[in-house]
């Protein structure tokens, strides 16, 4: 069987995580890494795994940019933050070719259009990590916990999906096929709306903790994304809000991407969660007051000068 | 004519202008101040207004205690935070007489029924600071602009309270009656349950710099806060957002009581000004989504371990 060629950019948490499981599972993996790359050029990456071990992730080229790549990809999965100042088509342009299959691995609400449009010939695959998995250093991977990866394409339907979500299976990841991964970004919109701003604007309160002393408010806000979700076409399971409580409840200990993005001072995903979700409701009429609030209140957020101590 | 013995409790930095201006005015003001007692019962308050000037304000007693107030008050200024943790009646309960007129000079909405049932035969005056004004260190307080001080009997109509606004009005500040001084109250309301929380949730942004990236967002807590006072019938004047909203923008850079005592972990006025406006809501059915979330999460950052870097 013909090894894969596969350029992951945005090598993060998630990128460099999923990039090593496909390594280990046999594809040729190379990476684009920005800020990271003095590091995981020398040294490749420390995974660092609470489920799988620990090991080294040497990409075969580890790159500044997708110009840069030296081969023709199969696969590119795209893992940067979704922020407005990454241009997402212009990141991966100069790597795509005719063969190559897009594979987005990113946060968010409607994202996939923009790389359709402006890949209007390549197949496009949306993913979604259900993951704990935090960069510790430049190079280091931390892989809490869970690390399943759901795959479907948006484009046409093709075996690459099932192809990929085997090479993960093999790892000892579990990984499964949507039949409407829009339908399941919802269902991750869900909790991601919910956790990603309270965390922030809470001050780095633990997920558990936000859930243990507002449940009422994280149930308001869910229920607001499942009306969006219902409206435009994508009705989530009458459990979704239930299962996704408890899900959290025995969650371990876990810092939002928000959250670590924030401490960081860098750009949080706040249009691709929140604001993207909120237009959605705009279009179709439905309410969503707490959603707007909570936009509104990290579009302030993210102008305050002064982050909280570590 | 006869010279008030007026006893202030609760003198920081609201408690102790206000008490400065009335001693300024002729009246025998004495003072229980809790934290600062040593500094003040040596020094007095050392008072710097942009509008009087700097001069020493010198109680006649300073006290730890209202039980140790050596007199006969006529009248009592309640002036601490409305907080769970202060049982209102108790700090004042063994100074007053049967002569004594309680004015409460305090934030928050609904918060006279619990001094009137206390104190059921005596006057009870509520009253309104239009102030900015700072406790910038113990015994030393600086007032940035305004002062208008409203004043209203929530018991019977007496001349009590134009007798103390005549003695305000003698030092050069603002002062006026209410007659409807609930109506008023609610009118503060307006600003305190949008700016306070906003000021602590956006990490310390000050009020004009909240306008300027989110006035949509003030107007949708404003209009929540009409609609209360609407519905429990005090009726806010139809331009009352549009005035508040343009005061704000030419009110000098201010820091809020809210972010001040979230900044230095002290407990926040979060049920005088949201909590107690939300239960008028929802008695009388009013919807408030927006005030509801910042509630919710105003009870999530009191419980934050990390305040903002100064």
């Amino acid at each position: 069987m013909k090894q894969d060629k596969i350029l992951v950019i945005g090598a993060g948490a998630i990128g460099g995580f999923y990039g090593a499981l496909l390594a280990k599972a046999g594809s040729d993996v190379s990476v684009v890494c920005r800020s990271d790359y003095e590091i995981v050029k020398k040294q490749g990456f420390t995974i660092d795994s609470t489920k799988l071990g620990q090991w080294t992730f040497k990409p075969s080229q580890v790159l500044n940019n997708a110009a840069d790549y030296a081969d023709n990809a199969d696969y590119i999965f795209l893992c940067t933050k979704v922020i407005p100042e990454n241009n997402r088509a212009q990141l991966i342009n100069k790597a795509v070719r005719a063969n190559t299959c897009i594979v987005i691995i990113q946060n968010g609400i409607d994202i996939e259009q923009e790389l359709v449009d402006a890949f209007p010939n390549n197949e496009i695959i949306s993913g979604l990590a259900f993951i704990c998995c935090n960069k510790i250093k430049a190079g280091a991977i931390h892989h809490l916990a869970y690390g399943k990866l759901t795959l479907g394409s948006v484009t046409h339907p093709s075996d690459k999906p099932l192809h990929l979500s085997n090479l993960i299976k093999k790892t000892g990841i579990e990984s499964n096929i949507s039949d409407n991964i829009i339908s399941s970004r919802w269902l991750k919109c869900l909790w991601n709306a919910a956790f990603n701003p309270l965390s922030v604007l809470s001050s780095g309160l633990s997920t558990q903790k936000i859930l243990s002393i507002q449940e009422p408010l994280i149930r308001t806000i869910m229920q607001e994304v499942c009306a969006i979700a219902q409206d435009c076409g994508h009705p989530l399971p009458a459990d979704s809000i239930d299962i996704n409580i408890s899900n959290t409840q025995t969650m371990p200990p876990y810092k939002t991407s928000m959250l670590l993005d924030y401490q960081k001072r860098q750009p949080m995903e706040i249009e691709a969660i929140l604001g993207n979700t909120i237009r959605i409701a705009k279009k179709h009429g439905t309410a969503c007051p707490t959603l707007d609030t909570l936009y509104a209140l990290m579009k302030l957020k993210e102008k305050s000068k002064y982050p909280e101590k570590p």
